[in-house]
């Protein structure tokens, strides 16, 4: 792209469009894809430890056997095999699911984009968890909310919060949360939560939307019952195998009443007729053999447990006094918290000049809020690598703090 | 999904998503799936013709050479290697494309979604054709836009009509067309009306979303620019592999200006993050040789082409008098025009229970229009399939004629 142009468009985008521009942040993760920039900062799934031999045969098996399925247009719900294959993957982490009640979408941020486009009219209330994933923001943006961010803890969603603000009046349109090993925040809703936020959200008649890309990569401790599994009317459940198996195939999924599937599906064609075939299939069968999924997703849940030791590790070693930080139990990422006077935005570009680059907690949040945090994600670079980029922005950080105290004193 | 359920979400649905119900013709569509059907109706590419083993090795190819990138997530303006390829195939049909102006879609429908997204605030006017390709309005109608019809004849657009709109004070956000071998119409635009068209859109600062997914699916003549070429500035073009490869893989795009397409990337990354990067690698490779592409496509050319001389044929034969319909060049459509007093959408019920399936003339309507006017696609049923359906479809229609005069006369 040119970077000037004039723009002879502007007077004719939508309002929803008008804020679409790319951000600083953007622009400084174009230099920090360098290779001798550390990336903290993007949530990619070491997709290195899938078998790339074994998808290889199963995408020559799938185009050999029944071409003229893969290769064709689908029904705009997906796959009806694949659908049984997600219904099983839900019961993983005790769903009941029917696969007539699963809609397949482009990842599961297709599922929140459709979400978006059925639920929220212009001015409409949604709460969202404070931080929140930062995709979910811009998809549901697009349908022009209000945002009701609702804080995190160490147990996940503050639940309280959000009773307040339902006797204070506010009705959103739903709820909107990741309980599992969260993005950003790497925490997970405990059982008490669950219950009580199932319950508040049943009595007020307000749908919850559980979205649960991290949940089969749990590096400790034994899972909490899902949100669906506690109010299977209630919550429409998002899943997607980006983190079991490939993101490179965009399959992802939305678990949710007829009346809302059928929805979902209208939406789904009005948005881009039907999912891939050919990678629906693929899928299908990838998960048709548990042995092969099952091994690669234990060998991807140990690599992950490793890279979050060591992060975890790093940081107790360079982080500076005062900066905290959560310690997930599966997931992709660590939420740092560091004293109020710091500002992770402005010194993201010091940090990529030192070849290191995170994500700024402004970015999780719809109003502003998260100046003094920001995301350090494990998932994808090497362990000697993590040690690298956290031993540099310790040391960025110090010197700050260094030069905040000289300041002061 | 069950038949019957309790709607909870009844009163909490967008507005947009009111009207989301799945129509009486898509039910019957249901019915007319069944292998006894001859359908008439879907415009499925025959993919049975893509050489299978082919797309085999090259997916094959890219898991086995590439697979970090093919399995990983991409970039939301999609591959760069596959930008070039799509250029090179616009290139063919006179269009010259920086690969930097281009963004992949999933398919051409996902940039029809995406340009309502960008462009359409409620109650904003669209120009389109009349009839339209009824994905188009699916796609637009999410972002609830009022239509201004612009009828077709037999050299596409009625250009005038429009004139006359605009001179009437109206203001459209953009104009749709398919000027190539039109969905559902069948016409293709001429050479004049596109030079009028062009430049009366520029004169009131309209841009022009030409849309043209069958240009390189011609039968006879030669091609008339496209708007695109007239216009490199006020045209938003979109392309997709869906008619020259295949549709599973679902790989589309639209090619426009910088601020335009920073939009789109923007709009495309909260709809899905991405594109599938395996998808568009194979996609990428199988154009790569051009030798594979060129004689895969024209094998299809050669196949729709005496599909549609047995459709036409099979027309002249089994129509009542009265029925006309157009001769397309080219694509997967011929539009038939029954006489008024016939009621098509009412009439398919009947069709299917006689074993024929086609699509009602109102589906590509936004206001009721086309009751005695129906589409039928000859892309994919074989040539005896074509001449068995439109027998069973002229039959019916002729009793219907011979019931009408009994009742007249």
């Amino acid at each position: 792209m040119a970077e000037f142009s004039i723009d002879r468009f502007v007077d004719r985008y939508a309002r929803r469009a008008a804020g679409m521009t790319a951000s600083e942040v953007r622009a400084l993760f174009a230099v920090a894809s360098r290779p001798e920039v550390v990336s903290l900062a993007g949530g990619m799934p070491y997709v290195q430890a899938i078998p790339a031999a074994e998808v290889a045969a199963v995408a020559h098996e799938v185009l050999s056997e029944m071409s003229d399925v893969a290769l064709q247009y689908g029904g705009g719900q997906g796959a009806a095999g694949l659908r049984e294959r997600l219904a099983m993957l839900m019961a993983e982490e005790g769903v009941i699911a029917d696969p007539e009640d699963v809609v397949v979408t482009t990842g599961a941020q297709q599922a929140l984009d459709l979400i978006g486009k059925i639920f929220v009219d212009p001015g409409d209330l949604i709460a969202v968890e404070a931080p929140a994933y930062v995709g979910a923001l811009t998809a549901f943006g697009a349908y022009e909310p209000r945002y009701l961010p609702i804080e995190l803890d160490a147990d996940g969603m503050v639940v309280e919060q959000l009773e307040q603000a339902l006797v204070r009046g506010e009705r959103p349109k739903f709820v909107y949360t990741v309980p599992n090993f969260s993005n950003p925040a790497g925490v997970t809703m405990s059982y008490p939560r669950r219950q009580q936020l199932v319950a508040l959200c049943r009595e007020a008649s307000i749908p919850i939307i559980e979205d649960n890309p991290y949940g089969l990569l749990r590096f400790e401790g034994d899972p909490e019952p899902c949100l669906r599994t506690l109010d299977p009317e209630n919550v429409i459940y998002l899943g997607t195998v980006s983190k079991t198996f490939s993101p490179g195939v965009r399959v992802g999924w939305a678990l949710a009443e007829p009346s809302v599937v059928q929805r979902l599906i209208l939406a789904k064609e009005a948005a881009d007729l039907c999912g891939s075939s050919l990678n629906m299939l693929l899928t299908e069968r990838w998960f048709s053999d548990e042995t092969r999924w099952r091994g690669t997703l234990t060998g991807l849940v140990d690599t992950y447990r490793s890279r979050r030791n060591t992060m975890l590790a790093a940081l107790d070693e360079y982080m500076p006094d005062g900066a905290t930080w959560t310690s997930p139990h599966g997931g992709f990422y660590v939420w740092v918290t560091l004293p109020t006077w710091l500002d992770a935005k402005a010194l993201l570009a010091a940090a990529v000049e030192r070849r290191v680059a995170y994500v700024p907690g402004t970015a999780f949040y719809p109003d502003g809020r998260g100046t003094n945090q920001l995301r350090l994600a494990f998932c994808f670079p090497t362990e000697d690598r993590i040690r690298e980029g956290v031993a540099l922005l310790g040391a960025l950080l110090g010197e700050e703090e260094q030069l905040y105290r000289s300041l002061q004193g």
